[in-house]
């Protein structure tokens, strides 16, 4: 049975290539996507995820809208430099023809708990302000989650956002500590795997002759996210593999070496957001979670490409409907 | 023309080596020793610097003692479970001749930089209190030195003490800031590379063997500190090569790879004593170091192999005087 999973997520040029990855992965049975912000504000972002739900035709996938802001920080800068301001490379599509439910995202997240528990992962790509509320809101509904898998934190490399910190944890360090510490067992597919799978401009190009909807959708608006990988890191028009590489760890955990480690989340000063393993057991009471270390970056690579790469059923039924 | 130095440390094994090693090169000029808590507490450390200068007969290098504790923080834990209670792997030697000079380790350093302005290089092989209260009292003093070079700091690697901080940053992360912000240039040997210049069994023997005053000495008090990185590590009787590393530096540089970065030493929480490199310049107002990221390992292991195996020709003498 295809494993059901609620998408958290503030796409964001990655979170819509990784959104599109899983409901063309038929091992997972997406129940609904959550929005936040991040990449841009949650108003954004809550767009995107109808426009991405719609995209080849899965229309009857709820968006149920998240948090605005971080649980204790003030709202800081979003990550519309690297994804746009529509967070989608600044190519402003059309509205989605769908409403987010008349729900929070954390209540959304907390009946899906209860309906079906024991069943539903949370894959999580933005803040984690969402799925700490919801936990927060009914801290037993931790223990109804099947996994928790998170696109975030950086163990044994470099930040993104600040030196020591990735974006998203940093986004909302106070969630973070909150998430990681509640009763589910958490992954962290973070930049120590993430930045390991590295699409050149010769793998995008292949990706977009194959000019299906995903394709075509990603083809326009990939441009500025490689930009910004370029200008940050001068990496030439390749990228990093962010949100799809969490979404490979759900297909695929074998490709991934992930041991179980005490991870703490610095919630203050400069170091706000750093995500710091305690290698050696130095500290006392610290959550243990599964920290993605290694992966094997060419099967991901390969993975995304044969799925994104195939064409839909839906797509000539889309054609017929929508054009 | 020899290169003057002062070393200040808190001796300890691998202290012990690196003044063993520092004495025995003819391109060092030590013009004296100062003391500080650290491996062991300052009375304890001050008698052991008097004891390294003994040992091959340099008695004409002054040790001044220097501050027991550090600037801000209540003074922690020592490192005896790494070095000994008596900081030489509990050899417990006999008490050394000479005494301290009537000075404090603060004040000689400044009395030296004022006397050969330019002239005077600083290793610093403990805890940054001597050398942050010397720049205290004279901010002015720091662009005497010729340079400042500190065993300590993790740029990429993990901590030693905590999973984030080195041991000589963690004791006294404000001295370090305030150190690494003063006008003197500094350089930053840290675990990156001191972590990657390791002394297998096989090498320890090979330089037991050589049974000169200085290795036999070695001889007695490594087997503590051996023990301990095989308890904390699992190395098997290896060890890594922390103070002497940075003597190595001051001899040969160019088998270091040490660009000039920012560094942000973090004073508070959990990631207190943290050296972080701000890699792509997004934090205002840093430091600039030079921080060792590399190092031919090899070199460095045959040069204090050379140096401490070689006879000296005060061995002789000091039979004749002290036996």
């Amino acid at each position: 049975m295809a494993e059901k999973v609620i998408i958290d997520t503030d796409p964001g040029i990655d979170d819509a290539m990784a959104i599109l990855l899983a409901l063309r992965s038929s091992e997972l049975d997406v129940i609904g996507l959550t929005s936040v912000f991040g990449n841009a504000t949650t108003e954004v972002t809550t767009l995107n995820a109808l426009r991405l739900v719609e995209l080849e035709g899965h229309y009857g996938i709820p968006v149920a809208r998240g948090c605005e802001r971080p649980l204790v920080l003030p709202l800081g800068e979003l990550g519309t430099y690297v994804h746009g301001e529509d967070g989608l490379g600044n190519t402003f599509p059309p509205l989605p023809k769908g409403k987010p439910l008349p729900l929070h995202a954390a209540q959304f997240i907390l009946e899906a708990l209860r309906r079906f528990p024991g069943e539903v992962t949370l894959l999580a790509l933005g803040p984690l302000t969402n799925l700490a509320l919801a936990v927060s809101l009914d801290p037993e509904a931790a223990a109804l989650a099947r996994r928790v898998v998170i696109m975030g934190g950086a163990a044994e490399t470099r930040g993104n956002i600040s030196p020591v910190a990735e974006a998203n944890i940093y986004n909302d360090p106070h969630a973070a500590a909150i998430v990681f510490k509640a009763s589910w067992p958490v992954t962290m597919v973070g930049l120590d795997v993430t930045t390991r799978v590295i699409m050149t401009p010769e793998y995008w190009e292949r990706l977009y002759q194959a000019g299906n909807r995903a394709t075509d959708f990603l083809r326009a608006i990939t441009p500025f996210y490689q930009q910004f990988h370029d200008q940050f890191y001068g990496m030439g028009g390749a990228t990093h593999t962010h949100d799809p590489t969490a979404v490979a760890y759900l297909l695929v955990p074998e490709w991934f070496e992930a041991p179980e480690l005490p991870v703490y989340v610095e919630t203050q000063g400069r170091c706000m957001g750093q995500t710091v393993v305690d290698w050696h057991g130095q500290w006392e009471g610290l959550p243990r979670v599964k920290v993605c270390l290694g992966v094997n970056a060419e099967a991901v690579l390969d993975l995304i490409y044969e799925r994104l790469a195939k064409p839909m059923e839906s797509d000539e039924e889309n054609e017929t409907a929508v054009d």
